[in-house]
């Protein structure tokens, strides 16, 4: 048996035979004579490469968009996107990759997670695992101390996909965020705002903004005598109270973490803690809480926070909430997670936003949104370590696009996936080049117009082109019409037709489609 | 010295002690102390991390879109996006990386410019190349045998950048396809008429767009004495004709390529000719040209082809030339390419589209749009082979945003970059309050407005900021206007103010901006 690399040669100059057979449009005989030679040659490699070359797939844990799911992409996107911009946000773009080195140390253990491209020669890159990260070298590389911004990109998480769930490892996130030095709390306000206007647009049922702040956390874990370098491991516990009973919670922290009984009790009353700035207040009194400079200052915050939120009138949807902790390292004050409570059709999932770090974990209520201030992250990449404060916030979209999708399926209304106002057909033979030129005609005027791309299709089948794609008028060509200088217009849903003159079409039509 | 290990686990720890500090708002001395320690052992570490940690730069050949560049690409990518809509094109998405084989041999000799990503466990996957081959998985995959579509997305080439000319390892490709069994040319003649569409309402300056067929080369080889294996190499080398002289690529066949010199000479005549369907209809009466079954089918189509064309009335712009040959494999029918004719102010430059190939190669005049007929690639992914005709077209985006960019810095106009249509100021103290409870009135009434994040910001610096981001109202709180009810509106160009009841307020700032 000759090698495989000659089997794979004879294989290329075969197919090139074939190829050249059919493109001469060659006799059927000696075309199949050929091919048969060909499969001859496959079937000596054996293995895969005798059959099928290729896997149909998309990598794990990633999916296409087809056009329906592409419809309510835009729909849920043109919602965010006009919220951003009425709060007055500019809109950047960064590359899919970073260099290596930008994102290490930034994630924690997440890091793990980060997709690497290979090592082809020159600077060692990995794709983006967030937007934040990238937006604060972005300030750094470009001294920008001052900006409000949104960006709206896919990031990459080598993350165990679940995709029925809104978990994938290749997802959007849309990102708004506010830099630079201001009087406290103003622009932290703002983004719990845009959460609560955004989750109230997309009507996604009822929702709750949980708030705290990592000083108060802080402040909490040295007053209840959680030892220092226990924090975060404390802190990353505490964060599973979403899902995990107190009682395992406190085993936890007790058993695996070697925390003191006593320290966890403490930490137990506290973090069953919730409310508004009565809470805060009550908790700057707290004789023990009040002896943490630290949680002092982030309670101070949480009640200037809400007094600007009665502003803005969010408060019937913000809680103030010991219990959450969110995982990133790189928050510094306050953090919030938006979570829907409606637990209906929809599937109960981690969701995908700035909350990465617990979708992993497998949450059971949907978080749709976090975010926080992280005053440090700038700092970390300017070469004098000049800080920028941020405060910003991440809408986990997919989650949204899986319970929108949902809701489309379970609805009557057929979701659109063309804007075509118009398709110009004919009932008549022969007619294709009047309607390519009345086509034309209509694209220049903007109508969007549609036509079939048959010399003589049925009518029917043109008919039905619309229906099934709600097109909602229909222009009729024939021998009649033209000779008369009219198109006959009809109107899909009540078949009802009239005569329009060719010069009236265009304003006829745009009339029609501003109501339809 | 203590080993690298140890040292990093001490400036980790040290680290913490510092961040610690900070947070509880330590005194001065005591933290530049701890940080001096911590520099001491950063510089026992030397090289880089003894130092500046991060390399604060973009990967190579990839650049961020600051806000103004991002608002010039939002209007380019809405002119391309109406025209794909007013075509009845739908929407798809597809991952940013596919498994590796389903992009192997699909791509020739560029296939070394593919991107991979580190084989972290899993599939072996690499970024697209271009939305091409994704669109034709996309379509096997999911049994998909008619469907016109358009996909905005960024494509990646391990290429020479030269961002200065728009060439970048990252960029943007436009694409709109037909994918479907229809008559000879008429979906062939409607990305014709996308192409001329979309190069005339970008208003780049006179362009052309050229058009040649596969088969009309193949045929002309043929008939020129070419032998079969030599169709490829020899096609690549009429492809430089558009920066080379006729002499070398001549020479180029005769010496490098092993041509004789007759054949070199008749393709000489041949790739010479420019013309219309008058030239399609001289080639088929040609003597050697009409031997060839191929090249026939081919003409035969153009002239076809430009039948359309003049019923789109878009053949001022369109030339059919012998000498355009486009390197990609997959091509079997019709191919064009847009060349933008201007040489101006703007930077001549290869494009990045569909024809990366050349790009590479680096064409002095701009190509920014380029296409064709691929019938065969979708059979490719078929486990059955299963063809679906394909012809499509893309724009080459990044050449003309540099263009676009540069259009904005001549021009006297600013570009916005935020849609921001009212500032809610005031030029008293104390009234931060009032302030966002207006501003939050506004959000909710559905415009756009912006507030400082200050307690007590200048008036000044509040109407600077107007002028400088281009928001053309003021509305400006004091004691006196709350106690009327009234806001004073304020227009940022004229300095004109009028009192507007609070009431009023919104409709009055809509009708404004309306016109404004």
């Amino acid at each position: 048996m000759a090698d495989k690399a000659q089997i794979q040669e004879a294989i290329k100059t075969q197919g090139e035979v074939v190829r050249k057979l059919k493109a001469e449009k060659a006799s059927k005989e000696q075309i199949d004579e050929e091919v048969a030679k060909l499969l001859e040659l496959k079937a000596q490699l054996g293995g895969d490469e005798g059959r099928h070359q290729f896997t149909l797939k998309t990598a794990k844990g990633t999916r296409d968009y087809n056009p329906k799911q592409m419809a309510i992409r835009e729909k849920v996107f043109n919602t965010i996107i006009s919220c951003f911009k009425r709060h007055g946000a500019e809109n950047i773009d960064t590359p899919v990759f970073e260099l290596k080195e930008t994102l290490t140390g930034k994630y924690g253990e997440d890091s793990k997670l980060i997709y690497d491209l290979k090592d082809q020669g020159g600077e060692l890159l990995s794709l983006r695992y967030d937007l934040t990260v990238p937006f604060a070298r972005y300030l750094a590389m470009n001294k920008v101390t001052n900006i409000k911004r949104y960006h709206i990109a896919k990031v990459y998480r080598r993350d165990n996909p679940a995709m029925t769930r809104g978990r994938y490892r290749e997802f959007y996130q849309c990102d708004f965020d506010i830099a630079g030095q201001y009087d406290p709390m103003i622009p932290d306000a703002e983004c719990l705002k845009i959460v609560h206007e955004i989750l109230s647009e997309l009507e996604l049922g009822d929702f709750r903004i949980k708030v705290n702040d990592r000083r108060i956390l802080d402040g909490m874990f040295a007053v209840c005598g959680v030892p220092d370098d226990k924090f975060r491991t404390i802190c990353s516990t505490v964060d599973k109270l979403d899902k995990m009973s107190w009682e395992d919670v406190r085993s936890e922290m007790v058993k695996e973490k070697g925390l003191s009984e006593e320290a966890a009790d403490q930490i137990g009353q506290y973090v069953s803690l919730q409310g508004g700035m009565d809470l805060a207040e009550r908790l700057l009194q707290d004789a023990k809480m009040s002896q943490s400079k630290q949680a002092c200052a982030g309670l101070t915050d949480m009640k200037q926070l809400f007094s600007y939120l009665q502003l803005f009138q969010v408060t019937d949807k913000v809680v103030f909430d010991l219990s959450l902790a969110r995982g990133l390292d790189y928050y510094t004050g306050v953090i919030y997670e938006a979570i829907l409570t409606q637990t209906g059709p929809v599937p109960v999932a981690g969701a995908q936003n700035g909350a990465g770090e617990k979708a992993e974990e497998g949450v059971s209520v949907g978080s749709v949104a976090g975010g926080g201030r992280y005053d440090g992250l700038v700092g970390m990449f300017d070469p004098k370590g000049r800080k920028v404060p941020c405060v910003g916030v991440s809408i986990g979209i997919e989650r949204v696009f899986s319970i929108m999708e949902q809701k489309a399926e379970a609805s009557a209304e057929k979701v659109r996936t063309t804007e075509t106002q118009v398709m110009v057909a004919s009932a008549q033979k022969n007619l294709l080049e009047e309607r390519l030129r009345l086509t034309a005609e209509l694209w220049n005027a903007g109508i969007k117009a549609e036509v079939m791309y048959k010399k003589n299709p049925k009518l029917l089948s043109q008919l039905q082109h619309c229906e099934d794609s709600g097109i909602p008028l229909v222009a009729i060509l024939g021998e009649q019409e033209l000779k008369d200088g009219v198109v006959k217009l009809r109107t899909v849903h009540s078949r009802e037709e009239i005569d329009v003159s060719r010069a009236e079409l265009v304003e006829e039509i745009k009339r029609r489609t501003s109501v339809v």
